[in-house]
């Protein structure tokens, strides 16, 4: 996608080992049970859900990093159970977990961060993620970021692992990441659960400035169902293994490689989607401000009409001037255009529907990218979403059974 | 529904009379050209969509409306073509579909109003309409509002009729009504196409006044899909054949009927949505304000995942708390609560899973009621809903083939 991007995940940059494991948690028996571990500890960012009903793990998180002043060595997840809404109960499990992970490690509780996904509203069985656990310490190893990416899935049709390398100085930098999405995914902060390693040291008001940055035009800038979960979180970890320090000059090196495993993650994440079978870009252009053009772009990409047409291979450009018409945002129909690939169906207030057999075989393609100009300014953005399938109603139709 | 309510339609109250034909324009040769005439003049108000996109018949109405002074023989109404996004082409068929109505009932052109529906960009062919005029000229009945509100339906599974009697003094009053929606429905101003008689006789600020108040909690608390379309209209005329006359003291009265025929073409349009099997009443309490409440239950009831489980049967009651927690609305957790039917499986923080067994008993039915308290105030609001099927995606994916 980028130069310096590489086959990897979240074990590429030196130092980080993971694991993932069965605890029984799934139903299904399937790997449930993930384990990042920084060798030495590490400094590290987070962006939590803004949801205002936040899960166990994401409140026990914000604090142990508060803590902590932003020093982590390990992050412990498990899929198969959001622990959110299950009260105070709920979140003695998410500490538990904490205090599990840190006596195994023989490192500060407030040095593990707690992640979950899953059903929402269902308690979360500790001593099925306390039986797992010593498992999953042996099973630590720097060649183990896959299993840990599959560890950390629900309704996710793949894996989602990525990685990139650049130089600061003279050092190799690596950055490496894995992430779930599939449902509820609107994140608005972040995303459902992603997790990026780097080797390189970052001074925290560094880090956190760069996990921003690099998560406003990636996690930030898909959706495939317009939910935002209580769960979402997004954390970077840097070691410092690499001998490489990340400063001012450096910044923007460095904020690039993250941008392109975050982008790699984040398109990842749309791609399975739930019931996804295209991967569709919404490039707005003409508009008022960039915020504008980011919310015209979202209006398309959550408009279930404008996603089963792409789904169906329909060429209606008109639903695409519709939502755009009702996104709230400076819109002039005389001067706008709406293209699907590279062709044209409607500019200056004309229609040119004799093209649409054109788009249409354009639209038998699994990377769809539609266009619509605003006619309003000049500002513009980018977002990524997938079709709307039946196989997302029969996703969701019985997802607790 | 209230007291009052009668099986019948736009023709039941008196002095009006409908017509349905086939003028060819759907490809299926359904029946697509509706007209709608009060034998006298008719004082009338409307309400129109807000979409930044308002297509031809919109513009049109809105100017013949203003030019009358709020005075309507007819309405003429197509299905099969939006002509939305046709430019002044488009503009032109719909000035020259009101001209030949016009001619045709020997009155003055700005007394016609048009209204169309179907795909947006596509040319709406004024010829088809010049030649079925007639014809439907010929069919105008007291007894053809079933007919005519067959002709405006496009994906709607049946039709939409409603009527009420009230008394004003010792009068008999009339209202009724003709709606279609199935798509593109969340109408913010009114909705897809509906078409509201009466027989009093209405002052025109009066009338403006009862068709506002009274679309507040109907068309404009439901939604199919959360899409806003460039068509959207619904008129109310009141032609006086009764005798009665409605005033400041009996302005409750008719309302009260008013409000009822909307109530019920409004739960019809949900009903009808498309693809939906269930109707759902989502109640949202506890809300700091009237508006904080109808964003919360507009968020509930356009959630693709709330939506799915329901139509799964699925008792997915943390989807609810999540979704009201992502609305921008104020929320307090501790305080909250969630029921599906009469089963509460969330109150005071605390989730009560176990009833999830009954609460998925009763999501088999066919009316489904869901209640979220978000704990915060006591402001209250009702939306009206469908849940999300496969059947939603194949209708919407091949919609122009």
């Amino acid at each position: 996608m980028t130069a310096g991007v590489l086959t990897g995940g979240v074990t590429t940059p030196r130092g980080f080992r993971a694991a993932g494991v069965r605890a029984g948690i799934k139903a299904s028996g399937d790997l449930d049970l993930a384990l990042l571990v920084s060798d030495r500890p590490a400094a590290a960012a987070a962006m939590f859900t803004i949801n205002r009903v936040q899960a166990a793990p994401v409140l026990v998180s914000r604090e142990n990093l508060t803590r902590s002043g932003g020093v982590v060595r390990a992050i412990v997840i498990n899929s198969g159970c959001a622990n959110a809404c299950t009260g105070d109960g709920g979140k003695r499990v998410a500490q538990e977990m904490a205090a599990e992970t840190a006596r195994l490690l023989e490192c500060p509780v407030e040095q593990v961060l707690v992640a979950s996904t899953g059903v929402i509203g269902v308690g979360l069985p500790v001593e099925k993620i306390r039986a797992g656990l010593p498992a999953a310490l042996r099973a630590l190893a720097a060649d183990q970021g896959s299993t840990a990416a599959r560890a950390i899935m629900t309704t996710d049709p793949f894996p989602k692992e990525a990685a990139a390398r650049t130089k600061i100085g003279d050092r190799d930098v690596l950055v490496g990441g894995m992430a779930k999405g599939a449902g509820m995914i609107e994140p608005m902060m972040a995303t459902m659960l992603a997790f990026v390693t780097t080797d390189a040291a970052v001074p925290r008001p560094l880090l956190d400035r760069a996990l921003r940055d690099a998560v406003r035009d990636t996690f930030n800038a898909i959706t495939v169902d317009g939910e935002c979960s209580t769960n979402d979180m997004v954390t970077l970890l840097a070691n410092g293994e690499s001998g490489a320090t990340v400063d001012e000059a450096s910044y923007g090196t460095f904020v690039g490689a993250l941008r392109a495993v975050c982008l790699e993650l984040a398109i990842s994440i749309v791609r399975g989607g739930e019931g996804a079978t295209k991967l569709v870009t919404v490039n707005v252009t003409g508009a008022l401000s960039p915020d504008e053009a980011r919310r015209a772009a979202k209006a398309i990409a959550n408009s279930p009409l404008v996603k089963t047409a792409i789904h169906g291979g329909d060429p209606n450009w008109g639903r695409l001037i519709a939502v755009a018409g009702r996104a709230g945002v400076e819109f002039e129909l005389t001067r706008a255009a709406v293209a699907i690939g590279p062709t044209v169906l409607f500019k200056d207030g004309t229609p040119h529907d004799e093209n649409a057999p054109r788009a249409a075989e354009y639209l038998k393609g699994k990377e769809i990218v539609v266009e619509v100009d605003l006619g309003a300014g000049r500002a513009s953005s980018t977002v990524w979403t997938c079709d709307l399938s039946a196989d997302y109603v029969r996703i969701n139709a019985d997802y607790r059974t």
